[in-house]
């Protein structure tokens, strides 16, 4: 930090390589209506999952670095890949700027440790997350035994970024996902991929309702309104605030697909370029 | 009743005129998994809201005794026109078949009387059912003063029904209709239509998140649990149960209009002719 304070009139900036991070915006809309929001879909580099980690580490340097100038008071990280590669990349940058950083994962491993009774916890996540064993390293940082199953859903998020989310064959999909954490008898689990809010009644469903859902959505509008109020950087309640959109590709399928995600009504996109950045 | 009790096994049996009462289905699907649910959409018969009390009690008789006679052992009405007008007709043919009823309005008026902290509780709700007075006089009976502002939002559900819930245009018409019951202060509203828990996000990031939302899906829900728990009806936990979907027009609009309202996989869908009952 470089002891100045961001304008408390500057949006919270949102940023994912695509659209699932629009899960998380949906629920900071909801849960911090008063603020503006600034969320950038970084689709030219879409997905993220595939990238080495040093390119991955370029690439939210560029963009956390085109956000912060842009103006902003939270720099929020609603993307797996990205905050496990590089989440210092961009938490360094940011606080060059007076702003603080928050990211998924972290918030979610604090609920999920923090809710659960029997200490059985769940993950469903993607191959790519799973391997990357961020989440257990940050359930294993809570300070408490955690029995930690941990589920790769390779077909989940193909099946809802494609709109198959309603679709029967989904079900059996999402069945046999569960059936290793109900078999360990979780009650909490964490949906470690910003796409599985979208069919979150169908796993509670599967699940039990007496099976706790974490989302990032939750944890980091939560973190998000400790940190405000902990910066006095809170815009006081009352009239819902803005929200934009930018993002780096095709502006319409941003906002096709976008709506979706977002679950309320998306408004206009923005295309940018991400200027590069040379070491 | 006949003093005859409903065999456990058989389904609980859901109605409406069509699609809307899907957002209680879809509660009851989350909330009571290991239920079996066949729900009847009267699309032939769509809308309820323009047909005469007369004509309204006559063709409420004829599902009712349909559904019973199919097999169910309870009977839920999840529609408010059909409610007003006939829950009386339903709850008497059921009874004398052993079935229990359960509609909404009654249970989303306890709850908001409940759970409600300033005694102050909206009602969103189209212009007939609140010229109908039902919620109305369901929130008289709850043994409580309570402010009740009611607003009549003769949009909504119209632009829910065509599918523009997630147009931008959409905000403007639900903040218009919010602005009441924001200048009343309220601290719980009453979604008295089925169309609007696609849009409860919205709705609560312009009331506010200390606004608490009662939903005819969530109401009816815990009442209907309520009730199988009293009568020893209850399908043990464990496994999903089934859930299928009878409707009296065409099966295709009902099949894709139908997935957007239950929010999960809809399954196929079934033709049935409700025969006429003579006088």
């Amino acid at each position: 930090m470089n002891g100045q304070k961001p304008d408390p009139g500057l949006p919270i900036a949102v940023f994912d390589s695509g659209v699932g991070g629009l899960t998380v915006l949906h629920e900071l809309l909801v849960s911090l209506p008063s603020e503006d929001y600034l969320y950038l879909g970084d689709t030219a580099t879409f997905p993220y999952g595939t990238k080495s980690r040093e390119e991955l580490r370029g690439r939210v340097a560029e963009i956390a670095t085109f956000l912060c100038e842009r103006g902003a008071k939270l720099l929020i990280i609603a993307c797996n890949s990205a905050t496990a590669a590089a989440r210092d990349v961009a938490a360094q940058l940011a606080a060059e700027a007076g702003i603080e950083t928050l990211s998924v994962i972290g918030p979610e491993a604090e609920i999920a440790a923090a809710i659960t009774t029997n200490g059985r916890v769940g993950l469903l996540a993607t191959p790519a997350t799973v391997a990357a064993g961020a989440y257990h390293q940050a359930l294993e940082g809570q300070g408490r035994a955690l029995e930690v199953t941990e589920v790769a859903a390779a077909d989940l998020a193909p099946m809802i970024q494609r709109g198959s989310q309603f679709d029967e064959g989904v079900i059996e999909t999402a069945r046999s996902y569960c059936r290793p954490l109900r078999e360990a008898d979780v009650d909490t689990v964490i949906l470690g991929c910003t796409h599985y809010p979208l069919v979150a009644p169908m796993l509670q469903r599967i699940l039990g309702r007496d099976v706790r859902l974490v989302t990032a959505g939750h944890a980091v509008a939560a973190a998000a309104q400790r940190v405000l109020e902990g910066q006095g950087l809170g815009t006081p309640g009352g009239d819902e605030g803005d929200y934009r959109f930018l993002c780096t590709a095709d502006v319409e399928s941003f906002q096709e697909l976008g709506t979706r995600f977002l679950q309320m009504p998306l408004g206009p996109v923005e295309h940018v370029e991400v200027p590069t950045l040379t070491a």
